[in-house]
């Protein structure tokens, strides 16, 4: 993030790949820190709220995190019937294990790498993090992969990555050694959600993962949606599974959203989700 | 455009209310003017191609103007029985007008209040306004309130708005007084289709707008896109009617975009772009 020229003071701006950047007008500097795996930063600013950066590239933002969060969580979850157990790789501030908690009788394991993500947030996004304190809710600081092997066989009914990009700290979290070892963990029955990138910046990236991800699992689907904060903004997701299926397995009824609370998800947005634009569809193995 | 603090050179940042901003790396400065209406760019970038801004605001680039294109002309074509006169307020740079030339016996006519736009896309953007040459294609230069009063009632299956921000030289096309010029226009059976705006940065405009539709039209629906080079990304469209229904008169087959030759819209978009997100669907008249 420190190549090219500066971008000017009152403005946190992003770049991708030095061709596109997205930005934010801050107001204040809440937090920075350098741990062991990445910079920290939290900013508070007028429209967006705070906002969490992780090396330079923006995470969360107080106004639109509940749509990665929702999207990330929910279509796995919906396809399961009554999922018991769940694991959430990264995530360290939470949003999604909040949204995982609106499934009764679902225990969630959180294996964040970086603990100070996870303190970080509880500080400073205390509602987006408010899950983690639940009891439901167990902490594991530690690599995401190592953490697998300890998990049994099929004791795992949902697994989601919810990783920065691919590069650093991320970056063993794409590979087929990596899925082989969650598919382990789900057994036939679980299934697994990541995010996948955009296409329109990593188009590499989701062909590379996706052929990865049909070497390992029966059903492999990519879905779908606009996360404004993240440069390319339509950003996708994997459906992985041996034996479950997102639009078969899906009974969404129309007030599903008033039931989960969700301002994002929906039953028609799941389902339109699952609709891929004929240039991602593209990038996916035949 | 004018206010804070400069970005640095080598990027062409448009800023969305001070709020937020978005920013493409740019090479070459191909052109830039300043007609009676507005200021208008076009830049050389490594990763977007061309990029088109009018006052500031990106309007187009090579890498993402399909889905913005295809979006705003497929819906309303592919919901009309053999449309033959679409018009188009706005959208001087052809894209719109190259996709409803997809469709066999359409004449279009476009009205575009800046005809430097026309010819700045003529010259740097060849293939996006490759349809304003078609002898089918119809340009008039002028206002287009007053084109819309001189249309004989009914004529019109079709009527697009490739508006720019309701503000400046677009700021008339989003009030009742239009939407009733375009409903005389239209008839019965004729479809409005208007870019609406994204729900990140302007719910005020969002709720205005709709609610003057209700005022005027029978059918209103609201669907949308993801246009990664808009601040907010999530982008909407009203579809509008008196007596058509974008998703009953909507028969699209798995291949529809095959036959059209469309990167973003498909059957299976077409249908999922009209599942709101419920902090979307909030915005609208009950």
């Amino acid at each position: 993030m420190s190549e090219g020229p500066p971008f000017p003071e009152g403005w946190r701006v992003e770049r991708m790949h030095e061709h596109a950047c997205f930005g934010v007008r801050v107001t204040r500097r809440l937090h920075t820190e350098r741990t062991p795996f990445q910079e920290i930063e939290v900013w508070d600013s007028p429209h967006h709220g705070r906002v969490l950066l992780l090396d330079g590239c923006f995470m969360a933002t107080e106004l639109d995190e509940f749509v990665y969060h929702e999207m990330l969580a929910h279509p796995g979850a919906q396809t399961l019937e009554a999922p018991r157990r769940a694991l959430v790789v990264g995530g360290g501030d939470g949003g999604a294990v909040g949204e995982l908690l609106k499934y009764p009788g679902l225990e969630v394991e959180l294996v964040e790498i970086d603990e100070r993500v996870v303190r970080v947030s509880e500080e400073f996004f205390p509602a987006v993090s408010a899950g983690l304190t639940d009891p439901r809710v167990t902490l594991t600081f530690r690599d995401g992969l190592a953490r697998l092997d300890e998990v049994a066989a099929g004791s795992l009914d949902l697994l989601l990555v919810d990783s920065t990009d691919p590069v650093g700290p991320a970056e063993g979290l794409i590979t087929e050694g990596f899925y082989a070892r969650v598919a382990r963990a789900l057994g036939d029955d679980g299934v697994l959600v990541a995010q996948t990138q955009t296409p329109f910046h990593h188009a590499d990236d989701i062909r590379r993962i996706y052929a990865n991800l049909a070497r390992v699992f029966r059903g492999v689907w990519c879905y779908w949606a606009v996360c404004p904060s993240y440069v390319g903004a339509l950003w996708t997701f994997c459906y992985a599974s041996q034996s479950r299926d997102p639009l078969r397995d899906f009974a969404g009824a129309d007030d599903l959203h008033a039931r989960l609370g969700t301002r994002y998800y929906s039953a028609g947005v799941h389902r339109g989700a699952f609709a891929l634009p004929p240039f991602v569809q593209e990038l996916l193995p035949g």
